[in-house]
């Protein structure tokens, strides 16, 4: 590449994100120092995202930067946790200086607002691939897990899953829909919101709770098993968007709802008796997230509509063209 | 890819490496729940391999799965760190069993060596590129950075470099020698060995350290630039191994020793009243190490040879062909 390693690391990713007391030695060295909170436990994550894979070829820098935090800090999230610091390993064909400015504005920015500080990474020739480590701090044996979920706890999802897949579809061309409605799906793909402050909050009423990214059933599925129970999903009850609804027939949008990627949003269960204590302490419209199913003895996942379990395999999973 | 990443994930990547108590929650989750000592500082870092930039697109798999996690293992040592905890994000065309086999067993087998868990990662499809994360410790305030190294300081490096770059050499086809020594040479590329345990012991007497990845000149002028000194190496005192000595004559030998790239050694400085005791404590010999400079006021990086300054920018760098 026209530029250094190192000089590009100057440039562009010295110091990025947050100030924090905690980065004893950031940005330059063989590896960054890091000095934990006692009392707490290090939470640590790694996500991937590649060009023609994860995201269209000709996306916006900015939004890679972003997203590429952003998948991240949704992991850190769906443990309860508090991030604090990352590294990034980018991998690029060229080292293009526009290019690099808008990512690394755009991961700085995000990165701030959550207190992450960038400590470390490199940057490698190859074809393009961002790879993120992110680190934070749960207290002592409170991190939420897949795991702890049981018979009888209510299922709810954060925000309104399969804006994201259908936001793709706009941004390829598979998907039209007037400009507002579009605009707001293809935002909820380029820049999906991690769920810091809910996951954090959850800590104290959810049993078990995962990040939706490979789709709200999947991963709800993932929850169950990793639990050891099954699950039951109220087709009515699976919220979808306003936008989703202008842009799809009521059929597919829920559809896609159960099974678009992307999402970003936690999937969490709440035993019964926290029910009512949960929903005054984080009302659910305030806090955007909404009910959509029990978790049963019978292992695996159904959907129930009008009291009749579908057949939804054979269902979806070709929602558009 | 015919596997599912889950399925990939739990098959090859389920806690392979060390057992360790530290490790609260390991792969499977949304991210690992790790447990700091109390009184150390964490260390973190992360390395990229992509095929076809820093190995050959035919590596065999249990090379890419030592090297992988040993360049990491060896920048942790330019810390005096000691590793812990590792997270990989694989990207692969296709899902080959035998492939990953290969390629777990052997970064099982050097985590394990090292006392190093794999935590968590992930696995994507796109091309093969392999990027670790490595999270270890080091008592607090006790880690060796590039910087603090001051004039009149010692400058030494481990082992002997250049190796590494012959082998990729022999490996090419650029180089021929006779069996045994280019044997050597390729083991010195494919497998380097992570300097750990002088790492830890060079926190008693080294100023300044930095891991030898990209040549020793250009690495050994970083630790003077980020000490804020020059620094003067012995043109006759850089180690040539018997292997690299007898793939090439002198000159071309000590210029790639110099200037040849993916040594993963240690360069580091130690003050002029901590060399005997330095000495007596880590017999050179024993540890193999060499001194091979001195750090000076005047910045830059000279190459001296019978008491005159090489105009060294212009030789070298074209080592084969």
């Amino acid at each position: 590449m026209g530029l250094s390693e190192q000089t590009l690391i100057e440039r562009y990713f010295h110091d990025i994100g947050a100030a924090r007391d905690d980065v004893i030695l950031g940005v330059g060295d063989d590896a960054a120092v890091l000095q934990p909170a006692p009392g707490y436990e290090l939470v640590a994550t790694t996500d991937t995202l590649v060009a023609g894979v994860h995201f269209p070829d000709d996306c916006p820098p900015a939004a890679l930067g972003y997203r590429a935090l952003a998948v991240n800090l949704s992991d850190l999230a769906a443990m309860g946790a508090a991030p604090a610091w990352a590294l990034l390993a980018l991998t690029l064909p060229e080292a293009e200086e526009g290019w690099l400015r808008e990512f690394a504005a755009a991961l700085g920015a995000l990165a701030r607002q959550h207190g992450v500080t960038l400590v470390g990474g490199n940057t490698t020739r190859g074809p393009l691939s961002i790879t993120v480590q992110l680190l934070g701090s749960v207290p002592r044996g409170r991190a939420l897990r897949r795991s702890g979920a049981q018979v009888g706890d209510a299922l709810f999802v954060s925000g309104t899953p399969g804006d994201a897949a259908g936001g793709l579809a706009v941004l390829q061309g598979q998907l039209a829909v007037a400009a507002p409605w579009g605009e707001q799906l293809r935002e909820r793909f380029l820049r999906p919101t991690p769920r810091l402050a809910l996951g954090a909050a959850l800590r104290d009423w959810a049993s078990a709770c995962i990040d939706v990214s490979d789709g709200l059933l999947g991963d709800a599925a993932k929850l169950a098993a990793a639990s050891g129970v099954g699950l039951c999903i109220e087709w009515q009850a699976v919220p979808v968007s306003a936008a989703l609804g202008m842009a799809l027939a009521p059929e597919p949008a829920r559809q896609l709802a159960l099974t678009g990627g992307d999402d970003y949003e936690l999937c969490f269960a709440v035993p019964p008796a926290r029910l009512a204590p949960l929903q005054a302490a984080l009302p659910p419209t305030r806090w955007g997230y909404t009910r959509i199913g029990t978790l049963e003895a019978q292992s695996g996942a159904r959907i129930v509509r009008d009291g009749t379990v579908m057949d939804f395999s054979h269902s979806g999973y070709q929602h558009f063209r």
